[in-house]
């Protein structure tokens, strides 16, 4: 790919910057903000080059920089070395141009509003949520006024063909019926629910549809925002990532995908089961074409194996029928809209939904914290899915995370144990997704990044908040 | 007039809270914020009943009542006993419920998020900037993009109508070239340029144009923002208001007044006599119709005698003529607009404008600050000009202000001591303005609050950082 | 005044022209098209100087011309000598730009659509009707999907300032209610509730408010549009913009006035007293301040005198009561949503009403059509109205018309004659305008341009079809 | 496929119609207006069912009908047996109910305003370019004050998918730059780049892309508008469709096609031949994938055979290159530009091109008119190439429209005779086209509607106008 020096000035109000704030973002400590700028930047640029290979992007970084200027019209980024991917004609794409501006509000609003102001407490449950809702209110992706039209969709970024075009179909099934689409805003089940909602939105002449992509900094180099993305939102880490998609959402489709779609899983059901949220209505559908029905059998399987027929209750799995996912969505959607009218809970963002301590803070997968999980019953079911997630998270790390790829490289695979029915059911979950090529994209010889040892039985279960 | 109960709910992204948030502003502690919110609130809802008589506004607030509520769609705001002229067969007039919800985001704002931001110093002179900057930036009040058209109009509120419809003409034909209108947002020439500008606007069919009413919790009582104001701005003290102004506009016209006016004019000349902004473009224009013309001989008069000619160089002076004005301001602005360029700075924001401490900190009028001011000719001009700046400040103060009513009334006058020279041209001006009734709104007997008394030599004068 | 050479371009996609449509535009002859547009143009442009004396008009177009080119990106206007108060440092105040495009569109539309469109019958009731329609969708006056909310102010145009203010006031109540307006389009009445009203749709931030301005060529170089006017529509005669006015307005205020008001009165109570229309909502207020009460007792008189009194039931008189005028609108709108909304008819385009051709035919005010005019008791009341409006229509243009003056200056007054009895009702209630001094702008010597003559009683009635 | 009822109200102010209008359009005589407006109307909802058998339409409209109603707030059509795929959850795709209200604008502007209007002359050749401006502009398809960006695609609509593929790259390159498209509106090379333009307009955040669809009566049914078309545009027959392209389009792009395109291709050829168009600028530009070459040299060589050198060095041939056509767009409308600019000439309509009439009046292919054409090289090229042009014209309605098909069931095949070397190069291109399955969409076993007979010599050559 061929690299180019370019110059973009802001356009809307949201990028005016002082001195001060501007002279941060150019401070080249090694943690400071402006590696950080530097380094998101870059994943927006690189959205049209497909690639989850970390080692990519590291070397595109050596060469690559962003410099910020203040000018009589507003702000201006000078970056060196651009992928020319990137520009038209030598004009940057106006969506990703719009993406680098996101990323410049969010990086400044949370190192410099957020982070110095003494009422943000981001070591307390509810401060997270309430730091949760700053950076959405900021990004001005909460909009009163309107009713309930979110639809989170999630599912794997390595996903095979007709399992994209699937997903696109659903999208489209979404966009003619008016409901705006959240991913995680990289590619595969990222991006098609988007690209078929964009279509179904352009027949029905709804030209202010919302496409909204979620990341965050440890994930963006290898998740690309997709260009479809119209609202880019980046989180601090990725527990108050997952919960700004609940907390943003009314309804939940999740396509098939590998690891990192499990702990979604895992993670959205270990909320639900908290007994606080036990009537609350929180649509969650399990979708994809008729040759992946496997794929959600095998997940029902370990669900119902693992966490027991209640966690079951509370997703519907619908094979190959774009049409019906949209009709139950549709239902979901207004089963959401009378509950919160109810209870007097506001539409744009899910204040209701109990959310413990353990979900919210921020799980740095070393090796120890591996270790140290608690994969076995003697716990309510909501913690043992609140654990389960933290393991499959670490996989999800180890295997395209910066990080965890470097602790990996380092240290050898990570060590899981638990009960030895769950380390069972897990461990042929974990192969099913290696036979399914669902661990990593482009990877001809997959080399797992953990392995399942010996169950302790005798371990002390650890206390969630 | 009669009262009413009243819900409003808000429309835009601005006024979506936290359930925190909300618990503040209901605080019910004596100076909590709810005191202040509920201030303001009935300021803007008493626009259209005119008066300065901070007693009336007193009494109303007895009974009066907001309360802020969380909703499926938003904010709603209930309101009790609001004054039956903001309403129009029982619906608030959309203008005051802008208005409204501006002074919800402004207390928000400055209790909630500056006030707790630990990178936000108001004790130093960047800090002060910084923090204007960060509330105009909340208030959306910079827009970058565009090129500079922003006129700041100072004046009294208690003026006669030859001298309001006066500065109506000059509002027009500034309307009608594009200009947009910043104000103090009371009543008199305050008024006047912006109901002109709406004309001239609507002739041209420019149906964006700005009026901006920029305000402080001390002064909007006696000050309601008129309902033409589209964007009200609540500074948290009289200091910052007079910087907001300096920071935003591109042009200052100023109509005659009476000892606010003196004091805008002072702060204003202190701050272009400072070394350092002896090359900035700050154009400066005294403009009022053929009788008014001997304000303006008087204070330039003062000027002349206290500050000298370097002072008087600062200004223009235009008598009977809008037009004249008009062009002279499009003559200014377009100076502005080319070193602003020039020198790289921002359309938006005024940031190379040096201004002193001393014009940023808080003045409080208190009998002793008072006594204290050193009115001497013993240093630089625009260290006096500040001084000076500040006894008016005072006498406005003893005049409209609530705090400055009490004291006075329980010490007596202010008395005010400096150079006799000074001391004389100083009780001239003020008697200037008792005789032409400019001190204050319907004061039949106007009962000065301040006593010039003996000069003192011996003080050492004051040092301003 | 001063004129000057301009070039404008248009703006919006409605000024599109054919080359054949551009020639015709272009030709001398006469009579033709070319000659029409530049006296509409002038008028247009004559719009901030405010005379009604026609051989002012006609001295300035013997030097004014307009020369229509085809550009690359659309039409372009060469004007030669316009007025230079349209202009503001050289460019074309925006508003009046707009309606010299206005004009245009209606004279190619009129002369070049309607007059050769074989389907557009313009010698036949429904086919007036009709061409009406199609006007008022050309220029896009015709607005589906809206709630009614159009109100007709009719009232003179040479009228003391306090009435002016009362207008203008009654406008501002109008204005606050959300409801549009439609005068005749040039000062005074026609004036006044269109600022009035643009003030309160400020302060309710409406910003898409209406003012329409109905004219025709005969009128509009006495009665230039205001510029306040953001539609102006030019009807091909004054039958034609009256019915304009009553198949587009929803409530009808008329203010004092003059002979025109009456006309409008008279032309009005003669449809409202068909017995077809006898059932249809049909909201007519007449208001004025205190001092202008004799006016409308004048007139109630009158109507009681010649028409009886189920003509004095067709409309209510509110003296001084802007609110109760604005109230008294909402309830009439209010009446006429639901019966339109009963009886299936358009809310835009009042079909419903009855109105007989002899209100349509242009009446041509010759001396010999003065005098054959039926004013007995010897008719239905309907028709009696009908002559009656002749009358005064005649008057109307004896006063301020082209034609008319030179009529009347050549041949002498008008001579009318009728039922003794209504003769000398008439002869007061114009006697009574000339003393009011409602004949004429400026008119410091009242020439009558009529004479009421003996009373015949034996001719025959005139047949209206 | 299900039909169901379904009521629509139109929305914006083109749908007012007059008592009349409504009538005429409901007048169920069998060549009325009435059966035109069905058959259209139907197309239009069945564009998501594709087929382009005219039988199937033909057996569903026995049970359609459409009823013009007028309503409070505008028009309401009542459908009776709609195709349900036009439908999501009972509501009509917007999308096809703003083509349904195009369509009704197009017809009632065509029958009853510019078919009465004695001003509009379809009988000469300026009347014609006269009477396209008007549709054109009435159906605001005309914009001034835009720079030249309208790219017209044209290409077949039974193409392979790989064809497909190619022409939505070549249209999301053209998006990506800005350009808008304007296509034959069916499906295959008409809704290819649309659909890509609709992606590369969405990545550079254009949200007022026009994808306008120009069809006639004729072609309608076989080719229903995709749904993507934002302007539909009903030209009163083939030829007027044809000449409507090329005065809107500034660059024109072929994709492979069958005999549909090679007409296209032949008219412009004509049109461009003509001796005065020899300087005009006219971007011509055939391209498809690698596989499809063969398809443009049999062409070319057809071309170069029967026209010469010249008419082959009007178009340049671009294969397998997006990007490189996206560019040579970009290039070919900036000398467009710069030549209107030359010569005066409107950006919005192509007044500078020559047209003769024989390329205006409607060909009307008898099987009498077809076996009159003069094929032969006794004539200027221009003539030649509007005479082949009107051979392919005869065997596309002898393939798809319902008259062509009607006529060869009865008469057999049309006969086409000419120069012997013409006829064989004609003969080879026709049969190639069967063998690549150009001729008809789902045709399994294409019958030829046409043979080459002998040719003869001796006739004297058509005299065109």
């Amino acid at each position: 790919m061929k690299h180019i020096d370019i110059e973009i000035t802001a356009e809307s109000g949201l990028e005016l910057l002082t001195n001060d704030e501007i002279a941060r973002l150019s401070e080249d400590s090694k943690d400071g903000d402006h590696q950080l700028f530097k380094k998101c930047i870059l994943a927006v640029l690189n959205s049209t080059h497909i690639t989850d290979e970390i080692s990519y992007h590291n070397e595109q970084l050596k060469h690559f920089d962003v410099e910020v200027l203040q000018l009589n019209k507003g702000v201006k980024l000078k970056i060196k070395n651009a992928p020319s991917t990137a520009l038209v004609d030598g004009i940057m794409i106006q969506g990703l141009k719009e993406q680098v501006f996101s990323v410049l509000r969010d990086i400044v609003f949370l190192k410099q509003e957020l982070e110095s102001n003494a009422r943000i407490d981001f070591n307390s449950s509810n401060g997270c949520t309430n730091a949760i809702f700053h950076i959405l209110r900021n990004a001005k992706a909460l909009r009163p006024g309107y009713d309930p039209n979110m639809v989170v969709c999630w599912g794997g970024h390595a996903i095979p063909e007709f399992e994209y075009q699937y997903s696109k179909e659903v999208g489209y099934r979404l966009g003619l019926r008016g409901f705006d689409i959240i991913t995680g805003c990289g590619i595969g089940a990222m991006k098609g629910p988007m690209k078929g909602a964009l279509i179904g939105h352009s027949k029905q002449r709804i030209n202010n549809g919302r496409y909204i992509g979620i990341t965050e900094p440890g994930i963006i180099a290898a998740e690309s925002p997709n260009p479809i993305v119209n609202e880019l939102i980046i989180m601090p880490d990725i527990e108050k990532r997952l919960e700004a998609f609940v907390r943003l959402g009314h309804c939940f489709v999740v396509f098939p995908g590998g690891v990192g779609t499990a702990e979604e899983i895992l993670y959205i059901l270990g909320i639900l089961l908290h007994p606080d949220n036990k009537d609350t209505p929180f649509p969650l559908i399990f979708t994809g074409p008729k040759a992946s029905a496997p794929y959600f059998e095998r997940i029902d399987r370990f669900i119902g194996d693992t966490l027991g027929a209640e966690a079951q209750s509370k997703y519907q799995i619908i094979i190959d029928d774009p049409v019906g996912v949209a009709k139950a969505v549709q239902k979901g959607v207004a089963d959401v809209r009378e509950y919160r009218k109810k209870v007097h809970d506001a539409y744009h963002f899910n204040w209701q939904l109990k959310i413990l301590w353990g979900f919210q803070e921020e799980f740095i997968p070393t090796h120890e914290n591996m270790r140290q999980l608690n994969l076995s019953k003697d716990q309510p079911t909501h913690l043992l899915a609140a654990n389960l997630r933290k393991a499959f998270s670490g996989i999800v790390s180890g295997n395209v995370k910066e990080k965890g790829i470097r602790e990996v490289a380092k240290h050898g695979p990570y060590e899981i144990q638990g009960d030895s029915h769950i380390m069972e059911q897990m461990d042929a979950l974990l192969e099913a997704f290696v036979i399914q090529k669902r661990m990593k994209l482009n990877a001809k010889d997959y080399v797992p990044c953990y392995k399942v040892v010996n169950t302790t039985k005798d371990r002390k279960p650890e206390v969630v908040k």
